[in-house]
């Protein structure tokens, strides 16, 4: 948590600062239904109480809170609470807590709105948890099957479906909820920049203007298990060793492919023992690139290179190209900051296939992102809120 | 679990067959402590008691079954009961419930042995919990500081002393046990063989000349966490690229010295998200070769190839030779078989420091070991139970 948090101008981040700690990695770990998301549940509850708004929980588990009446072409801003394992303390909740307090500054004012407007919070966006980001927004749009999530399971082996259970939440009622869609009239989601786009523009906030083509693959490597220490060299048949190989192999192929962007965050042997040759490796791979076509070349290239056994697809999102009214909207509100690329996936992203989306991003100093070093100054988050402020009091 | 133990002729193994299956790796987990491992210890103490036997457990954890009150001189044979995760049926619970058997039969005869025998089974003999393997024996024999052994952790970050505390085992007694180190006179393990080396031989059973050096280190490359998404791959200090580099020249390595075997069987990546450049990955190695002036210049290779942040060593075996004298008595009783070296360490080899030591190996048909599918031959088991007898009767 930096200094822009703790010093109570960003009253919010602050309330939270020590709700997830992740004592073993570092930063925050906060995913779905565990007790500190609980946490962050209830304190969007008491935040959004304190400013006379109502709160409601919808099918998907996505938490809203209204200003006035819920109705038809509602102005909804707002972003995410969950992190990845070890995440910062921005990438979410700086989204989630400059929705209130721009919402907090325009009622302090005596504004009464034109139209009905919610601040809000995503389910699961990293999918951190079940393997799968923006699970909660795209439950909300219909982007994925119910089905499929339900039988979804964390690392623990536990499906969503019996997750859901053990918290009393009801999963036979998620899937596309036209009720809640037919609210939403437009989408606005501020987030801390996430490279190091804006660390040279002069700007404190920049506007997206399309997301990177992306998706999640797992491979698996089989070989045969056996002893470290009586089998010899000749006769190993080593998946670790294959692995390691297709690490560099994805290193070469994202190289192979300027702007493409490929990672192996996560690699995990079986049986796991130290004097044990794996009988199989298994590896993330997260890929992306400027185009549909071109993250799908890049991964086939990386398909023809690597001898995995498996090559499993967990997840697909085509490149989204944000609303280009909106963004014109949001440019006069705010003045003509820069206007880049995500790298990144965001609920806006999944919102954008069904109704008009913007994103305001603030500048990242040093382009750390999902990792406890992430960091925002004060001054340029209080600069986003300043933009988000503008914009909604141009909307509302 | 294969014919050879189901056949109910070698009724222990058949006793124990449901104990502690690994549903996900296959196979059998069986660590210190957990409750199949308490399963196993009962099981001991029945098997022992039907025949006979004494039962006691020692100051660190080992269990000892005494044919006649316990005394000087003894001859005690044995093995252990625990498992690498995943690991086989044999490894371990063969050389215990052949020892039973020896004694069974022998017993069976009315023969009143001139000695003080026992069985034995040591704990944690593949360091599967606490990582450092032969755990019990080294502790028994002082070959390890009982405050180092407080010290170490599982990978849930529970202490030894608090595993111990937690079971109610008095942590506080353990370290080298000189009254019970007085009682054994020869220590003779028998024990499946774990490479292909008794495959082209031409008999069931060998005698083990002498343990290969070897070691366990921690290897952990640091970098820095990062967005798979937001970071370009030239802004990148991926540690899992570094990763993956060392475990191929961990390869070369081992090929670099003939005879010699390195490994890497686990492999974490910190935070371990999907959507994250890791800013950590932690991998094992295990490395082995004739002698210990090789198997240190193997690890010095590595470690001036590989650029590790950290480089620790977790364990050190030197090379053992086993006494002349025992080996000779094992087969003028048992026959002209093979004599073979191990490249797995074993609780003999600890033992070995302090008393004379022999070991007998069954032929493993494939070379299979640590893993579900290790298997020995029914026919093969039961000529391993007779070596044993006849060396015991020769013996007592």
């Amino acid at each position: 948590m930096g200094d822009a948090a703790s010093s109570g101008l960003l009253e919010g981040l602050h309330e939270i600062s020590s709700v997830g700690r992740d004592r073993h990695r570092g930063g925050y770990s906060r995913h779905l239904w565990d007790p500190a998301e609980f946490e962050l549940r209830e304190w969007f509850a008491s935040r959004a109480e304190k400013i006379g708004l109502e709160v409601e929980t919808d099918r998907n588990g996505n938490i809203w809170a209204w200003w006035g009446p819920p109705g038809p072409d509602a102005l909804v801003i707002g972003s995410h609470l969950d992190s990845v394992p070890g995440g910062g303390a921005f990438d979410g909740p700086l989204g989630v807590e400059s929705a209130f307090e721009a919402v907090r500054r325009i009622k302090a004012t005596g504004i009464l709105p034109r139209r009905p407007l919610a601040v809000m919070a995503f389910a699961e966006e990293e999918g951190s948890r079940f393997g799968v980001a923006c699970l909660g927004s795209q439950l909300l749009t219909g982007a994925i099957s119910p089905e499929y999530v339900r039988s979804l399971r964390d690392e623990n082996g536990v499906s969503f479906a019996d997750a859901g259970r053990r918290v009393g939440f009801d999963t036979d009622r998620i899937g596309r909820d036209d009720m809640a869609l037919s609210r939403i009239g437009l989408f606005i989601e501020l987030h801390v920049e996430q490279g190091r786009g804006l660390i040279n523009l002069g700007s404190p906030t920049a506007i997206a203007s399309r997301i990177l083509a992306h998706g999640r693959w797992t491979l698996t490597f089989r070989g045969q298990g056996n002893h470290a220490g009586a089998t010899l060299m000749s006769d190993r048949d080593d998946p670790m060793v294959s692995a390691a190989r297709a690490v560099l192999e994805v290193q070469q192929a994202a190289l192979d492919f300027p702007g493409s962007r490929a990672t192996v965050g996560r690699m995990t042997a079986l049986p796991g023992g130290a004097n044990v040759i794996p009988s199989s490796v298994t590896m993330s791979l997260d890929a992306r690139a400027s185009s549909d076509e071109e993250t799908r070349a890049l991964v086939e290239t990386i398909a023809g290179r690597v001898r995995a056994t498996e090559f499993v697809e967990n997840s697909w999102s085509p490149e989204v190209h944000f609303d280009r009214a909106l963004a014109e909207t949001v440019t006069r509100a705010i003045g003509d900051v820069p206007v880049l690329p995500s790298g990144a996936g965001h609920d806006a992203g999944v919102l954008a296939a069904v109704v008009p989306t913007a994103m305001i991003f603030v500048r990242n100093p040093d382009g750390v992102s999902h990792a406890p070093g992430e960091y925002a100054e004060l001054d340029d988050c209080l600069a986003g809120i300043q933009a988000l402020e503008d914009v909604v009091r141009s909307l509302v």
